[in-house]
């Protein structure tokens, strides 16, 4: 592995990287289901690209401002999975993006598009299927479709995020939750008068167990895995894309200094988390304490001062929102070169 | 207060801030300290030349890269507060940059400028005075320093982040482990020959009970305050600078959803938060969930769909590197525009 000099630094491991998008291809052929990539892990249309060749149907976007990013990149079907609120300078956004892509959004009140004119953008009703954040509960889809429907809006199907994946062997039951609220809100929907609504659903630890009665799935982590996924279980630290290349900057008895911080990592601390991060190379080693340029890491062995390490950031999409750019490397030192993260700090 | 009505964004309100920058300086002032903030906060030169008018003595920044930036915006006195890893490509730009400036960075070990030609930059020495990341003990300064001396570098003094002071209750007594520190590394600095050795210190929480025996102090947040100050008590409601404007985009029996989440505010949450961040106008309101782009609020009285709060970050030094530009607004609304952060995002 060829280690950079220039520290801290975002590097990705494109063999890894390959392999890891097209396993998830497999995984959604297999079950029947379209796969939509949530790009908010990327931002990049460089790796958007290697998602589409592998079978994408189209790509996720939270906000309105990567929509924007990948449309002026050329790619014509996107889906903003959030619940927009559509004010007088959102919808003339939207308007722009309608005339050139294919264009669904969010929603989970009547009010959120009042304001929104009929036919700019299909909706997609948002259900809580046990996360508890956005999201409608799904006996209720059919009533909410029949008024957006009575308003003049399109309504195009149903979508949830199973967040409560995110917790140590919850994926399987999170998954059979998630299938039941899309499920019982199809039959609300056919109803309400939407013949064949599209069932949308994912999230990177309930892929493996994802219900072949949805119609897509929109994970996002899996392109680079993370240390939450590689101690939730879901990937190998093999199947770890993306780490940051930071040096040994101080050395102490009892542990060492890295020069990756929150600032480059992120400050992500999940509850079954054993640290802020983990050492790809080292997994007995931990990081006890993250300041914004500083992980102080302990070890049964300790790195030699000045020696450069690769750090796997807890949660790789905030990891990733804080570079300007990907660093590409592979085993053998044979590519190079870096992609732009085109669409970072675009939340709105 | 004049709301945004695009969210979520970051907005200063310049008024608390002046109020921030003239008590911080007149804390110092009157203790004999020299006030030398910490630009990692803002990252802003706009903001920086606040704090040089209101009498500071130079800045402080944590990385060759934002001594890149303020060097380029005219700023003539810079301390790089961190224990660079001083390799050829450092090396190349610590000469750029003591061409232009007045330059310290810290050490605290030989072999970390061991490539670094003499005189580049004066050093001081790093100290841990109880936070336990970087940093040696006070007791074995003059040794580094008599070794550091004999390789030809100069040793400029000590300097200390008494960042245990992040705690509830803590910041007086860590305010006297910082003293102590400094003050029995100056004696081994003095036999070592340093004659007048600069003892540098500093945090936000302890910037109250800083010792008046050191020569200055580099506390960052100070300026902006966040929810970690509110909570541990270094600061009002009332002088909380800096919120995320964010909109209500979904409500529930029991909860609201806001557009702001980890990649506007970060995902810092300190042992002590009450949550993810604050609301600044419902002090009894929590964070309870934070994602990407959403925070999940639970409150008393919970704020209407489609309304806009002022969120106060837990740690404001990470939601300022999330943003490339500050909104400006003073409580009549008179004042606008924005302050680009220069900086954001160098780590290296």
């Amino acid at each position: 592995m060829n280690l950079v000099s220039t520290t801290p630094r975002l590097v990705v491991d494109v063999d890894v990287l390959q392999a890891n998008i097209e396993r998830a291809a497999e995984s959604a052929r297999t079950r029947g289901l379209a796969l939509r990539p949530h790009v908010k892990t990327h931002k990049s249309p460089d790796l958007a690209r290697l998602q589409l060749a592998a079978g994408a149907s189209g790509l996720t976007v939270a906000t309105i401002g990567e929509a924007e990013v990948f449309a002026a990149a050329g790619f014509d079907d996107l889906f903003i999975a959030y619940p927009l609120w559509t004010d007088d300078a959102a919808v003339a956004r939207l308007q722009r993006l309608a005339a050139q892509v294919r264009l669904a959004i969010g929603c989970d009140s009547v009010q959120s598009v009042a304001e929104l004119p009929s036919g700019v953008a299909e909706l997609m009703i948002e259900l809580d299927s046990g996360h508890h954040r956005s999201g409608i509960a799904a006996g209720t889809a059919g009533e909410l479709a029949a008024r957006l429907l009575a308003s003049g809006q399109v309504v195009r199907g149903v979508f949830t995020f199973p967040g409560h994946s995110y917790a140590p062997g919850a994926a399987a039951e999170v998954a059979v939750d998630e299938a039941s609220a899309l499920l019982d809100a199809a039959d609300g929907l056919r109803s309400a008068g939407v013949p064949d609504p599209l069932l949308s659903g994912g999230s990177t630890p309930s892929l493996a167990f994802a219900d072949d009665r949805l119609s897509e799935y929109r994970p996002g982590v899996y392109v680079f895995n993370d240390a939450q996924q590689w101690e939730l279980g879901t990937c190998t630290p093999e199947q770890i894309a993306l780490t940051c290349h930071a040096r040994v900057v101080s050395r102490h008895a009892d542990r060492v200094v890295l020069d990756a911080g929150s600032k480059v990592l992120g400050a992500d601390r999940a509850l079954y988390a054993t640290g802020a991060g983990r050492l790809l190379d080292d997994p007995d080693a931990r990081i006890v304490q993250l300041s914004e340029h500083h992980a102080v890491v302990t070890a049964p062995v300790l790195p030699a001062l000045g020696s450069i390490v690769r750090v796997v950031p807890n949660h790789v999409c905030n990891a990733v929102n804080l570079a300007d750019r990907l660093h590409l490397v592979d085993p053998d030192g044979s590519r190079a070169g870096s992609w732009v993260v085109a669409a970072r700090g675009r939340n709105s």
